[in-house]
């Protein structure tokens, strides 16, 4: 490995984090709170540690797959570990371990929290904590839809034909515009839903944490209760529409800005993706109709946000969907396994992954009829090759494995079944609250600190597609040379 | 498709349904019970529908891939509702629907039951609903060691060295060999296994039923209480041990006849099984030890029984396990999703399929460290092919599928979480039990209707390994014509 390379990219990281507390800061000027020191230490910390590691110089500039997956797995973990301090340092979350799963839960777009108490926090601090899943997002869209493809993690890369394709080894020059082009639409979908949330009637404030949370599918908000607390049509249903646009695929969005309106809907994800959520919507407002809500409307109301909100895995909550039937929550709890499209701001499984996971188990049984004939999985009118679909298999197999796993461990701090599944569920794939102890109305504050770290990189691991955080447990993966 | 053939072959397995009634029918005599004339009556109906299609006359005789998962599927679903029929006539279970759900349960030794009073049902018709277990677990050891290796069903067939191998289209001449071999080590496994439990202490009769309930994997007891109603530690050692042979792969016992002893622990698949069960029982031990027994030996008593049972998807309880910690009842519920071993009476995943899912996360994450090397999946000193990794991959995400569709359909009932998972992980692994309402001291008769039909069908799906009953709802394998 490139050690030199690794830390001088970090460096350059923690930089760029220091830079992005500035809006933070900027907030508790404004309104004269707590976060004001906090954020000012973190900064001098951020550049201390950062312009040394910065201004280190490797003799090699070659970044390989192995020095691409360290950078981005301690990238994420370091990031969050500072970006935990001004919690720490303001007194708002006085236990060290609780700031880094919240910064970690922000970081990975998850929001998931430990905090009982949420609307009395400084200002510049809450701003922070929902900055943080914005900057988030646009690290996921960079590393998926910009990286990822090009040092050959590749599953994603079948939906991206204007990508530099498969280039293994090194990062690509085209890196740069892509990302360049990503922030610009990531950039416009923030003021124009800030716009439309303060039109709605929000404090320019609260739109902004709540847009944060939308478009980076966070989940944050600056009240105890969530979106609910407005009661707010309006603004609910900007928030469902905003959490399905950022939990759909970026680069179609590119296709549209370029003229092709139609690209929206030929995208086989996209289309799959809208099925799933019509479905999903359709049957819980049919559950919860008579059930929950004396009227139609409102079971359409609170259905549509909540599964916008967990499939997307956002995880706002616009009334207590712990308490609704358990067919409903049980297809609330698989859609947080399905997650987001490829190329989204949404965590999870992803919406390609299990559409070309059942197209391939209908063409295995076709197989099984006529042993002669030959039957490709196709995806977008073309043929998906082998390796791809075997790829796809696997990532399905290492992410019940690692949910299998931690739900053990988190086991054994004795909470009931529906918390300890839908904990680990919940921060696998970045979506925040679960059920029960940590439902919408609850947290993640009684957990133990064996949880709470398990938990943390849950949601690094599945934020970061499970793969580059595995790897950091393999010795060979520490070796420096490369064969 | 051969509709003739397929026909013939079922009509051949109606009659040979009609001749394993005759023990039952005999318990009845002895007993003088009301099974007597349930018994007959559905021997009668037997070869009244059997006789006539066994004496059809095909134009051809060949037998190909759909043919045969045909025979399989119709053949599993026809001696069940045959087999429900002295439960109905007898009036031991007034309703057809249970009586299928119970006749299922027993072919494809689940173990789950609609009964909430087993000890006051007539003799023979307790032997029946053990001996269907008995068959069921022979049926099964043919099917995946000498049929499906030999139709390409073929992801177990890596298992056999010694098997006719991969010959796409028909049936082989040696599976007669094979199965009389399979049939022989069966019959002494039980035969031994009535005598140790007698001398054990337990009445001849439920000697049998426990032996039939063990060797098929089942878990049908003749008591309302399952084996914990004897407190005896010296039977439920027996059937602890007895369960986990049932569950390991019979041509290990094959190997073993031969005079080749290492072959047991040289056997991958046998050694990860055991490495399985040596784990859980100590973690559920330490778990039990001071929470739920006072002494370390009752804790070990009872962990090694229940971690035996589910494992090998038995189902029989010594204790009420349902009141067990979190963390020992999850520890079992995932050990539901494993299950026994390729080529044993065991149900669910399989030891192998988990083994190698690991295995090649494991090589998977070595690739992506080195790309340029190459790294195959080995089990037993030989490299994997490709093909046979995606087979299992494919099967991983079948199951999984399956079960979530099931858990919705059956959460319609609106059951608490646990009791919908676990039901339906329970039927779809064939362990039988599961926990809280459907729990060891529980039942499957509160259900609806509609979930018991659904059960059945996990059941089915479970014990054939997916694909036989998938296919049925595909057009084209209704098409007669092969291309």
């Amino acid at each position: 490995m490139n050690f030199k390379m690794v830390l001088k990219s970090l460096g350059i990281l923690l930089i760029c984090e220091a830079i992005a507390i500035i809006p933070s800061l900027a907030v508790s000027v404004i309104y004269n709170d707590k976060g004001l020191q906090a954020f000012a230490y973190t900064i001098l910390l951020l550049i201390a540690v950062g312009l040394p590691l910065m201004s280190l110089k490797p003799q090699s500039r070659s970044i390989y797959t192995r020095d691409g997956f360290a950078i981005v797995a301690f990238g994420w973990i370091l990031v969050s570990l500072f970006g935990s301090l001004p919690f720490y340092f303001s007194g708002s979350i006085p236990s060290l371990i609780d700031g880094i799963f919240e910064a970690v839960s922000g970081f990975t777009t998850t929001g998931a929290s430990i905090l009982t108490e949420i609307e009395s926090l400084p200002k510049g601090i809450l701003f922070w904590r929902s900055f943080t899943h914005w900057m988030g997002g646009m690290g996921v869209l960079v590393l998926t839809l910009a990286i990822l493809p090009s040092v050959g993690a590749g599953t994603l890369q079948i939906m991206k034909a204007e990508s530099p394709g498969p280039n293994p080894g090194k990062l690509v020059p085209r890196m740069g515009k892509t990302a360049k082009i990503l922030y610009s639409i990531y950039f416009v979908i923030t003021v124009v839903q800030i716009i439309l949330l303060v039109i709605s009637g929000l404090p320019l404030f609260d739109a902004c944490v709540h847009t944060f949370g939308t478009v980076g599918t966070g989940g944050f908000s600056n009240m105890n209760t969530s979106v609910g607390a407005y009661n707010n049509v309006f603004a609910e249903v900007i928030i469902t529409v905003f959490m399905l646009i950022c939990g759909a695929n970026f680069s179609l969005y590119y296709q549209v800005m370029k003229g092709n309106f139609k690209a929206l809907f030929k995208d086989e994800e996209f289309r799959f993706y809208m099925g799933v959520v019509t479905a999903s919507i359709i049957l819980i407002t049919i559950n919860l109709y008579g059930s929950v809500f004396v009227s139609i409307g409102e079971s359409l109301r609170h259905s549509s946000f909540q599964v916008a909100s967990i499939i997307t895995t956002t995880g706002y909550s616009s009334t207590d969907f712990d308490k609704w039937p358990i067919f409903s929550k049980l297809i609330l709890f698989f859609l947080m396994f399905i997650g987001g499209c490829a190329g989204s701001t949404g965590g999870a499984i992803k919406n390609i992954r299990i559409l070309l996971l059942i197209k391939t188990l209908k063409t295995e049984l076709m197989q099984i009829i006529h042993p002669r004939a030959v039957y490709p999985v196709r995806f977008g009118g073309k043929a998906v090759d082998e390796k791809t679909l075997s790829e796809i298999k696997s990532f399905f197999f290492a992410y019940i494995f690692i949910f299998v796993a931690a739900v053990l461990v988190v086991s054994l701090d004795g909470f009931d079944i529906v918390t300890t599944l839908s904990s680990v569920a919940a921060t696998l794939g970045n979506i925040g609250p679960g059920f029960a102890i940590v439902g919408p109305m609850g947290n993640f504050s009684t957990m133990s600190v064996l949880s709470k770290i398990v938990l943390s990189f849950s949601m690094l691991i599945g934020r970061l597609e499970i793969y580059p955080i595995l790897l950091l447990t393999m010795p060979s993966f520490w070796k420096k040379v490369n064969i």
